[in-house]
């Protein structure tokens, strides 16, 4: 069973701390300890370990109706940068952040998506990486890690290990071969995961503790919090949603099973929808997945009678699909992220919200939201750079324990999560 | 955000013990520490409390190589009885247990699944918890409590109601009824909430800590553990994996939509899926699904070749479903439960076994296993009388905090949760 350590509790008020002045901007001491519900003596030993680590920065000092100075504290945006890079089949999208998680500069490349040699492709992301630090101004040093989301089954238990069976990769491991080559600290993770952790700590997070966000592209997956807690699995594979059924027997899907909801939902999937409303629409035909949307909203925005039956037949695979994961797990959100619905989020959802009560139980309706995710810029890079920020707060939490003696009495004698 | 208190944090520990000892049998403090992860003084102040409380009994002193002399623990069957109740839409099954969860009696009475009647039901369940009470000759001046699985959407937040579509309930107040007819304390819950906690406690989950248990009956339905947590959603309504989808647009369910996993796995989709085979097969016809279940369970046994077909079928749909279970939340464990599965253990096992490597991403195949149930008797009675249980315990701890002090300091200098 899952035991918390002291030291466990400690790292998790550390991240609530810096999670409240996401939420709130510059606060008090007395705010964050509002906020998080920890006490204030808990928060000034936690802030005070922050300053001093130089994470975080008075941002004020002001005075209260009785005149007494108070700080207000901020996180020190230039305490470090970090990288984050969401690698998909088509793309690269690295982004550059500062501690504050602020976009510093981007820089996305194409990856064809007919290549899947790892040469090629560690080449496209370490290039996209280098370009991003350039347009942000950034050099290496002042880099206090690199979070890269890899399309496929990323193991952390021994070693990293990536299994991406759209490339043909098994146990490649992607995370020593990009710290070799950018001589930086790597984490790798899945988009799914990813995109959960920004959703929590950035989008609907900020007012539930359960929600699921439903990432679409060439393939389509689901983040999964319930109750506060990313959901991982036994294997870091939880979140397959892409690889349940629609239909049993119905379409071929790249994993090898008929029916996934993947191969109805995904870009390739409204490729083949359309293809059987109408074989000869011009929008089909054309070279990559991104340019086949790209051609879908344009051409919805000129009201095409054939593209709008697309969209009508897609919402409704799409709301069954949702209908399942909120019967399964009576989560209060679902919200959508990923090029594809970004795409199209004018047109598709409204026609998921219209079928949605057809799909879902009656007792998990009722304040049931789903949209489109408000995290901003790309959901995936932001979640690997927050990972990539909890990775170096854990970093130096364990370094200042042996500077500061815990105070586990003071700190249980309030409240312990 | 869910924060533990310290209180919580005692509640849990108190069942940690508990559990501890239902694992181990007899144990001495030192077992019971070295079980739980729990510091040797946080287990013998808890003991102590058990001990005052009537809760635990010493059962041996023994000796170790030294000589020194120790006591071995084990919980007190005689401090109370407990009834747990499974009501499903064909009958009530009523067990008496003694605070051990030993069963003392049993009695399981039919609920005719045409009559949907609130006085008949109530009437039925009264009837069936005095039938099993008589049967292990308990009176009812030592009941602590009574848990009640209802087969529907059971509501805790507002006064406990029951919406049941399929005996058209709505909002019905069924724990105060049943409460003011037993002048008992009454707890109820939802039979799939039941079964994993009876799981957790008492099948695989005594040796993982994420599992799903899938129950069906009439209906199908999946309970869900994820890192010994109960999953139970946002309107307890978690769980209602009978209600995803095998089939866009496929057989009628009772739900109102198309093509659920239920209305090919419930038992009425087992005699849609025989009809579809052979019309005119003698099973059919029957006037209750378990006689039509009996019948098939005889024919099997007897080589049958069409039913054997049904089996395959049905094999073939449980395993496309459960694969979906497993893509969407990597388990490593799924184990059935309920009278259909209990029935046909011997045939649909294997045929779920041959086909799930074909609906299981690879990534989540490595170490999953799906068998029936080794929960002893009926795992929804025995779930709802461990929910009673835990309630019993939770009311003799806060009463209990009154009188002893509480260590906080000392509990989380070892380890919290």
């Amino acid at each position: 069973m899952a035991r918390h350590t002291v030291r466990d509790v400690r790292s998790e008020n550390r991240f609530e701390v810096l999670h409240a002045l996401f939420d709130l901007g510059p606060s008090s001491r007395q705010e964050l300890a509002r906020h998080t519900g920890l006490s204030l003596a808990t928060v000034t030993t936690l802030a005070g370990e922050f300053l001093a680590e130089g994470v975080l920065r008075i941002a004020a000092v002001e005075r209260n109706a009785v005149g007494r100075p108070y700080e207000r504290l901020t996180i020190n945006p230039d305490r470090g940068r970090i990288v984050g890079v969401d690698v998909a089949e088509t793309y690269v999208d690295a982004t550059v952040y500062d501690l504050a998680l602020d976009v510093l500069g981007r820089h996305e490349a194409a990856l064809d998506e007919d290549q899947n040699d790892q040469v090629y492709v560690v080449d496209g992301i370490v290039g996209a990486i280098e370009a991003a630090l350039k347009a942000s101004g950034t050099g290496r040093e002042g880099i206090v890690g690199v979070g890269v989301s890899m399309p496929g089954h990323v193991q952390h238990d021994s070693g990293v290990s990536v299994f991406a069976p759209n490339w043909d990769w098994h146990d490649v491991h992607i995370e020593e071969l990009l710290a070799e080559r950018l001589r930086l600290p790597v984490y790798v993770d899945n988009p799914l995961k990813a995109a959960i952790l920004s959703e929590m700590w950035f989008g609907v997070g900020r007012v539930v503790d359960s929600m699921a966000v439903v990432n679409i592209g060439t393939g389509a997956g689901a983040g999964i919090a319930l109750e506060g807690t990313l959901i991982r699995g036994m294997t870091n594979n939880a979140g397959e949603w892409g690889h349940t059924l629609l239909v049993l027997d119905g379409r071929p899907c790249r994993c090898g099973r008929r029916g996934c909801v993947e191969a109805y939902v995904g870009a390739p999937g409204l490729e083949t929808t359309l293809a059987e409303i109408d074989p000869s629409h011009p929008a089909l035909g054309r070279l990559g997945q991104r340019d086949f949307v790209e051609a879908v909203a344009v051409g919805l925005a000129a009201g095409d009678p054939v593209l709008r039956e697309l969209v009508r037949r897609t919402g409704r695979c799409l709301a069954a699909a949702l209908g399942d994961l909120v019967n399964l797990l009576n989560v209060p959100k679902v919200t959508l992220t990923g090029w594809l619905p970004t795409a199209l989020a004018e047109w598709l959802v409204p026609a998921v919200r219209d079928e949605l009560p057809h799909h879902v139980l009656p007792g998990s309706l009722p304040g049931l939201t789903v949209g489109v995710s408000e995290v901003p810029g790309n959901a995936v890079s932001l979640g690997m750079a927050t990972f990539t920020l909890e990775r170096f707060l854990t970093r130096l939490g364990l370094a200042g324990t042996a500077r500061t003696r815990p105070q586990p009495g003071a700190e249980a004698a309030q409240t312990i999560g």
